[in-house]
């Protein structure tokens, strides 16, 4: 029987960070992470072998972050817990006691039950799963005519990578635009023109109903009677946490089926904390529980999660998800931070919106010059902002931080408007067109309380 | 006599944004800019017209804005103002009634009186003038070991251009690296070893005592004895306020020679607003007056003139300057917001720092991954971040933007532990390992207020 204070369950983002804050913050406790891979992945940087970095070896997280912050890390399998005893079992027959435990089991990709031939040779799933991943690999390379079922993030990341290393590939999507979910219309559609653009074919608006084949698959059939002709598929739609053991262990899931947490990502038990993929989220503006996995997400609560493992630290508390995210398809990057139009909408409050085109250096003459698009979703009453939205070159991603920041921090409109930026012809837009300020002043004369 | 409701004097950054965002907010107002130069610059595209733009036509500031937002732009010299009259004389005879004038002068490259040598041949500044840099452009094409006195900013940047152009350039600086007044010692060095790799020859620590030539320059006399031959030098040694027509008309200005004005832009005639390098500028943390003169502060600044024009809004005044300034050298970029660690020492804060160097794409094998490295200023009482400065590749510009927001709006170095950020593979650092974030973290430890 091994003894820790603190066991850490899962090695991804979660894990990782949940225990390297946890030792420290709390530099006396002994700290254990287990996990069932050898070798962990980037999880973001998945898409990414299929195509640039061209092999999974060059995705794997590196252990020396365990090791220089005097963590434990042990390769096997839990197979049960005792939240009681504060123990549990892994595959080997060991058990380990803890006095503190972090759940970090992560998610697995989502096949609906509905779907048949998911079964197939050749029909993949993107799991964050070495072996797996390998073999997919191996195998795409002698197929040319793939279909990725799913436009989400990680279904036009694979597409787009998978172009590019010279398959045909075509992307079944069910709404009418590829990240229908995460970007407006206005947006999703400049990323699908520049999806396609780039080779990939889209078709959206249409549904799945079966995945064709004998043995292997041969292709899918489209709800409309259409069949696409496929000697790969690749399956991208959603993933689901991972919360067997949670259950087996008797902790409780909200309707998502994630582990139930409080602000300090504790669950019931307050000697058990949940953090990442697995972890409940609520929506940082609705409070609405929320089905968003992303590892910057899961990083945040396991930093929270590890700072309050012994002590609640009242400042140190997780506000809520809320949806920072961003891709790129070349050197054309898209990002969203908060909630966008529709959801708002949705969600019934008033919005209005701003948004302004410029450029993403000065003057336009310059190499590499993007169009930058900035569109913000702000409460009309009381010009908070609630959303943006950014269209632009690499830059995009951290301009997106920054909305992500402005959301956060509850800051209204006109805080942007007055903030001072700094701009330089070969990093910003200008200064006298930074569209994110240009944004905020189309939005704010509808703003109530700007009359 | 041509009658106007609003006249703003110059038509760069300040003059553009003061009377465009004027005219947004009083549309029944009819604006004019009167402006000297026919064709006027994007101002800090400037240095690029050496080497990236090859050409000052590339670099010109497009005047279809004007024309667009509903503003007269009226090519012509302003002789004088007469405040109480309110009324100009142009060079042409002619005389402009107005009810509410903007000042938006800008500045003038500075040369030292002491300076022997400065008039001679093939010696230059930088100032915003069209035709002057025309004629620098076709004369340094021809010369071939440049050497540039002072190495701030725009030293840096006109150098590493005319580097990439095939020139033998040296930059002499007093100071004991490039770019000192901007970073601390670790970040500026960084920046020179940047800048030597590339070519440029750096003579950092050496004072300049006098241009040599005979009719034409012929070389550089330095404190210490030494002679560096030279075809042509180039002054870099900053810019002062261009207030001929302020003092004349009688409006005071501030110990470093810029007009004064208070929380609204307004000079002590209610009437009478000065905006962008012109205009007296305050630091954001300590009150005093400050010297910097950036283009984004200009239009900032202008925003808060052209808002409060007819009406003062009591939440759109300016704040203070904050420096918030990026620089780039062909892929590494170097951000600065608020204070540096020297500064805020300088002023008697007592502060903490925090760094944290990463990478700025994830996993770092991915093409063009750059090192990422952030450094946190806070006070150690109360955790508030009073500056940061970020080294890496080019989302560095817009990440210095998130630092500025951050300064801007007082937040505490707990607020970055805490907030959630996204992040991708190809536009961002991982979320484990956000320099940001780690910087945070690193500086937290040393803060009171989280003991």
């Amino acid at each position: 029987m091994q003894n820790v204070d603190v066991l850490v369950i899962g090695g991804s983002a979660a894990g990782t960070v949940a225990s390297v804050t946890g030792k420290s913050r709390y530099p006396d406790k002994e700290f254990l992470v287990i996990r069932k891979e050898e070798q962990a992945f980037v999880p973001c940087g998945i898409p990414y072998i299929f195509g640039s970095l061209g092999s999974s070896d060059e995705n794997l997280a590196p252990t020396a972050v365990f090791k220089k912050a005097g963590v434990q890390l042990r390769i096997g399998e839990t197979v049960s817990i005792d939240t009681g005893a504060k123990t549990c079992k892994t595959a080997d027959g060991d058990d380990i006691a803890f006095e503190k435990l972090v759940l970090a089991t992560g998610s697995v990709p989502l096949v609906p039950g509905w779907l048949k031939g998911a079964d197939l040779g050749n029909v993949f799933t993107v799991p964050k799963d070495k072996t797996h991943l390998d073999g997919m690999l191996a195998t795409l390379e002698d197929c040319n005519q793939i279909v990725v079922i799913g436009g989400g993030f990680i279904g036009v990341e694979v597409a787009d990578e998978l172009n590019k290393r010279g398959k045909n590939v075509t992307i079944v999507e069910i709404l009418p635009h590829v990240l229908s979910l995460a970007f407006d219309n206005d947006l999703a559609s400049r990323a699908e023109e520049v999806l396609t653009a780039r080779g990939t074919t889209v078709r959206a608006g249409s549904g799945v109903k079966e995945v064709l084949g004998n043995g292997t698959v041969r292709g899918v059939l489209l709800n409309d009677g259409e069949t696409l002709e496929a000697d790969a598929v690749i399956l991208c739609m959603g993933y689901r946490p991972k919360t067997e053991l949670a259950t087996e262990a008797g902790l409780e899931l909200n309707p998502f089926g994630s582990i139930k947490v409080d602000e300090y990502m504790r669950t019931a038990n307050p000697d058990v904390f949940a953090a990442g993929d697995c972890a409940e989220k609520r929506d940082f503006l609705t409070r609405k529980p929320s089905r968003l996995m992303l590892a910057a997400t899961a990083c945040a609560e396991a930093r929270v999660a590890g700072m309050n493992l012994y002590k609640l630290s009242a400042v140190k508390t997780f506000a809520g998800t809320i949806g920072i995210f961003a891709t790129a398809l070349g050197d054309h990057a898209f990002g969203v931070a908060g909630l966008t139009e529709s959801a708002a909408e949705k969600e019934g409050f008033d919005v209005v919106t701003g948004s302004f085109e410029g450029i993403d250096k000065h003057p336009g003459k310059l190499p590499e010059t993007h169009k930058q698009f900035v569109k913000l979703i702000v409460a009309r009453e009381s010009g908070q902002v609630l959303g943006g939205q950014v269209a632009g070159g690499p830059s995009a991603g951290e301009l997106t931080n920054l909305l992500g920041f402005i959301i956060q921090h509850h800051m209204p409109v006109s805080s942007i408007l007055t903030a001072q930026i700094g701009t330089h012809p070969l990093l910003t837009a200008p200064p006298t067109a930074y569209p994110l300020t240009q944004a905020a002043q189309a939005a704010l004369k509808q703003v109530k309380a700007a009359q």
